[in-house]
């Protein structure tokens, strides 16, 4: 059978980019990979994992007949990475990412590309809190979902060709409209990092006497802050991007804090109660 | 080899008193254990279980010859029912519990108690979001930190022999000044838990059109929020007993959330990277 893609360049060959070469590799998907980015120990690491075939670090060294440039940077970097790219790119290509903020990159590059590049977002909802070729796997897609975030001008031919390469990686596709997977995101995942990322912080600036707290982190505290180990330049992007529905949904959970807090004090026993048993039910419905 | 104790009353058999009913009678520490409690369903499993030998749910039905008493109840009900058995205890009996907080009830349980019946706080810290009984199980403390807790009045050799008692029911025993557990633990495991309630509340009252985010929580939703499946009494009378040093912890991280909400709304990323940073570096740290 024939492959989807002759030509694939991942730009950021990491956890998710390094594990997308993989995946697309044992399915036969794409002929060849060709990994792109700045860190070179680690490109050479993905060379020798067999996770791209070779790689450049320069867009003067990438070679013609690419049919699908996949964008596996930090969210900040997508779009001026695309644009660098745009001169090397012939009619056709498919650009996509795997970002997990779509609302404003789907915008800019629907701005950026000429109308014969077309453009797809999508977010594979997957990862670990490690990083690098090094934690790359090729099963790191199955069954998990990826969500594709089409602008008001994607093309319908590039869709699907994008629905169908994601099912290809194992993927339980979905297809939403960028703002709202914003919205969703902010909510069940990039407000529990920012979360997790400030608790570890108040554990280290509090000071109870000469006692190492973090000797005392039991299972709750290490499930709780798992994430705090993600990548910070990962993060940092995500914050600065879509900042919008962070923020709000952030200024969401300080009013309940301080309403808890204040509860706390003034030992109104039964709203604490009901206020946990309400989460505990809601709790055990997310299995 | 002689028990150390010929009868031990547990109040509540649920996972921390059924655990430590399990390995006091593994280890052979103890004689007799009898259950108290007022779940009448939840104390015949116990007995079913071979947690307890027997159980009541009257001190009336208190049997003469008690030598160890240990309080397994949500904390707020800690001293009232050690009142209640006051009058059915003879010179000797030593009372402990296994609370997560402490100064409060070491303080009261000192001011209950005549002299002759010495109180030894304990918090075995473990645990895991299921309860009752069909939880427990007799490996729950193993290499676990129990910490024990003596005030000033605490009699030594009552203090020694709980050291020894939770030493062989395998933990690793520390003793410290209650104030400084409450302020310890309020860091490391009352505020996680306060959080996660928090989050999971904050996405259930958050309307993003129909959709339902529970469909949308990833590994690191689950494992942030794990500790919401906590039982809601527990926590809320933990809550209510430590509520100075909770919220002073709360207080503390609700400053630093602001803080972050206005660094995202300012994008402002080199301080958001940072902050990451070092909460990625120090979680590091936390094996």
């Amino acid at each position: 059978m024939a492959s989807m893609f002759r030509r694939m360049v991942v730009v950021g060959i990491g956890l998710i980019g390094g594990s997308l070469a993989l995946a697309a590799r044992k399915r036969s998907l794409v002929e060849e990979i060709i990994g792109y980015g700045r860190g070179k120990k680690n490109l050479r690491l993905a060379i020798r994992r067999g996770i791209v075939d070779r790689y450049c670090s320069d867009v003067a060294e990438i070679p013609r007949g690419i049919d699908l440039l996949i964008l596996a940077t930090p969210v900040q970097a997508t779009v001026s990475v695309a644009a660098s790219f745009v001169p090397s790119l012939e009619a056709g290509c498919l650009v996509s990412d795997v970002g997990s903020v779509k609302a404003q990159i789907v915008r800019e590059m629907e701005r950026l590309l000429p109308s014969h590049i077309p453009f797809v977002g999508a977010h594979p909802i997957a990862g670990s809190e490690q990083w690098g070729a090094q934690a790359a796997r090729p099963d790191l897609f199955l069954g998990q979902r990826c969500i594709l975030t089409p602008g008001g001008n994607t093309d319908p031919v590039a869709l699907k060709r994008m629905v169908c390469f994601w099912h290809g990686l194992g993927a339980k596709v979905e297809v939403m409209n960028p703002r709202l997977h914003d919205r969703i995101l902010a909510v069940v995942s990039h407000l529990p990092h920012v979360l997790a990322y400030a608790l570890v912080n108040t554990l280290s600036q509090t000071e109870v006497d000469s006692v190492d707290l973090k000797d005392y982190c039991g299972g709750g505290f290490k499930d709780f802050t798992r994430i705090a180990s993600s990548r910070p330049e990962i993060w940092r992007d995500i914050c600065l991007v879509n900042r919008r529905q962070i923020s709000k949904s952030l200024s969401d959970y300080i009013k309940r804090l301080e309403r808890m807090r204040q509860w706390i004090r003034d030992r109104e026993g039964d709203l604490l109660e009901r206020e946990f048993a309400r989460a505990n039910e809601i709790r055990r419905q997310i299995s």
